[in-house]
């Protein structure tokens, strides 16, 4: 039996604390001459202190050699199997611009794109045209109506991207992509994958047509690309499973979104990274699970920045005895996946991490936090949805299994 | 879900290339007095550069305390669970003198055996005849007519042991040993352990009444002995799950043998060591995934020879650079299964292994290629199996999972 389901049977509801505190892409390789990460070369003393009196580890997100996307990162962090619980491109994006999505919407990324006059596309993000372009192109896209009975709803994410939200009875989410990922060809049609969604395919491919009328006298975003079609999953929340009261503290509306699938509260986020350990302590009340997502070391990542993604350890580490300030049982750090500065992507490396918790988590000489100084610590290599188990017992919310 | 499974679901076909180097037996246990291994003893520079370079690690061919057969061993270096594919003694032995066994064919080790005046087994290995002896006895049993549609085939491979297969329609592999693996008693009688084996039983049952009428004469090898019973196993191919496309370069049968049942193309074998190199070389073209497969350490560790392990470690070293000659994206370099000096024979301590791939492996600060450098390595200990996940990671040919 998989251990995390004793986990679940064993858990119990206490007054203890967790902070879980995730630097999103913390993740990375030495670098050529001093071998230094930006986590392992960043002035970062409590950061380290925690390392030392507590215990470290590696942890895999979802397995050797797998290059975790965000939801199956964060599912692993919540103690989830990102395998068990798979997340579409479309949920993903529609929870990230905060779109309240009920059970049973409907809700696929699109691409504004370029058609040539005979209908294929020439370029699939429109030239990565401006943002405001895309909410210029958006208000007309709303004025699109929906068949009686159902309501549409369209999006901006950002540059080229958004979300088309269908909502309504009796909706099925098995709709092939209509983003051939190629050029030179036209956009395929919306085509339902089994029968329960031929009404949805209906919908989208009237929605397409006549979006593309609309679209039609535009110079780059005159088509759009459809893609990841999906609906919410059916996840039990960690209430449900873990006993857990969870909270989350996040600045981007994504991780907010992958927090309200396994049934955090969500109180609307910090204004920047000085505001979260305020927003940490005025939120505890009636919560013993903190999730406090800070996303700067993944963008400093993604631009190859060594020296950005130091400087946000350095500053993560100025904040973090005031995010503890109030009080915490358990504390741990980590990441939802790797992001090395030479790949500017993420990576399928493990994730460094650390659990402390006086006098719980076993002291294990490791004295730094740093992806080399991890390899010798006490946690070992894990799956990362193992952690949260770790942390748990540290917080004494797991009950002896068996007599 | 099997994380393997996500790693067969993003596979992806690339030219990039990957060398598994696979020194049979490698793993041994630290000697009384200096500690050191053959590996750990070998003067082996370009093994250690790799791993200085790359990151080590140590993997358990099956699990913690199973000691695996060569079978096993291999199936979890080219990513197999061997406990989901086993591979029956007859189809490894009949693979193992490089018969080409086909679907349906019933394969049985066999051994001649001494039985005494009153049919009872006297010793099962019939002195262990010289194996021109088997050769000459073989000649004899090829004799004996299968019924009208069938074919038998008679093979041997050394000593006292050699392999029976059973060609038809309609034929069943359940089939209980008549080696009672005891002495004192008679041979067992040939059974069917299912309905659809009961002709087979039948076939074999009159081969073994006449084989005994053949040998009778025979001062030692009056006798047979049969034993593990199978037909090939249905193996879905390495180019089916990963996307590879492998080749094996092996001297000995048997691991040739492997290599065809998950699906790799097999040159004949290199005339001896040093003509590795050129027949790796020579036979890339169209291939992403190259097997090497050396022999001489497993021997070595089964003479329980510590200075010839070693300097079959020093000679691969220096082999080394010709067989990476043709330029590789990951190169691992690991065993299928430990066999240490002073057992004699396979053990179950994890193997050691070493991944290099310049800007892709994680460097973990490992400086040396041994059993005992290879625990504080970054690819912790993990089913070997994985070890594959981690190659094709660094080789680029695994996709992001999720959103």
């Amino acid at each position: 039996m998989d251990p995390m389901l004793v986990i679940e049977r064993q858990a119990e509801q206490t007054d203890s604390r967790i902070l879980l505190l995730v630097m999103d892409g913390l993740g990375d390789l030495p670098r050529e001459g001093d071998g230094h990460t930006p986590l392992s070369a960043a002035t970062k003393p409590n950061l380290d202190r925690l390392a030392a009196e507590g215990c470290c580890g590696r942890f895999d997100p979802v397995g050797p050699g797998i290059t975790p996307g965000s939801g199956p990162g964060h599912l692993g962090l919540f103690g989830y199997d990102p395998t068990e619980y798979e997340i579409g491109r479309g949920v993903l994006s529609a929870v990230g611009v905060d779109f309240p999505l009920g059970d049973g919407d409907v809700a696929a990324r699109f691409n504004f794109c370029t058609l040539d006059a005979a209908g294929n596309v020439t370029d699939r993000r429109a030239g990565r045209i401006p943002t405001d372009e895309n909410v210029r192109l958006v208000a007309k896209l709303r004025e699109i109506k929906p068949p009686a009975g159902f309501e549409l709803f369209v999006e901006t994410e950002s540059e080229h991207r958004g979300v088309l939200i269908v909502r309504g009875p009796g909706l099925g989410a098995r709709l092939a992509d209509t983003d051939s990922q190629h050029t030179g060809v036209p956009p395929l049609p919306v085509r339902a994958l089994d029968a329960a969604s031929a009404g949805t395919a209906q919908i989208v491919a009237a929605f397409v047509a006549q979006a593309h009328r609309i679209l039609a006298g535009e110079a780059k975003a005159n088509g759009m690309l459809l893609r990841g079609f999906d609906s919410l999953p059916s996840i039990p929340s960690m209430q449900q499973r873990f006993r857990l009261r969870p909270v989350c503290i996040a600045g981007y509306p994504m991780y907010r979104g992958l927090a309200r699938l396994v049934g955090m509260e969500v109180p609307p986020p910090p204004a920047d990274l000085q505001a979260f350990p305020g927003a940490v302590t005025a939120h505890l009340a009636g919560h013993d699970f903190v999730f406090v997502h800070v996303k700067y070391t993944d963008k400093a990542g993604e631009d190859g920045d060594f020296e950005r993604k130091r400087q946000v350890v350095e500053e993560v580490d100025r904040l973090l005895p005031d995010l503890m300030a109030a009080g915490f049982d358990a504390v741990v750090v980590t990441a939802d996946h790797s992001t090395p500065v030479p790949f500017k992507a993420h990576s399928w490396h493990p994730v460094p991490g650390l659990l402390w918790s006086p006098g719980r988590a076993f002291r294990d000489g490791v004295t730094t936090f740093s992806e080399q100084a991890c390899i010798g610590g006490a946690l070992g290599r894990m799956p990362l949805r193992q952690l949260i188990a770790e942390a748990m017992a540290c917080a004494g919310k797991v009950a002896k299994f068996g007599a």
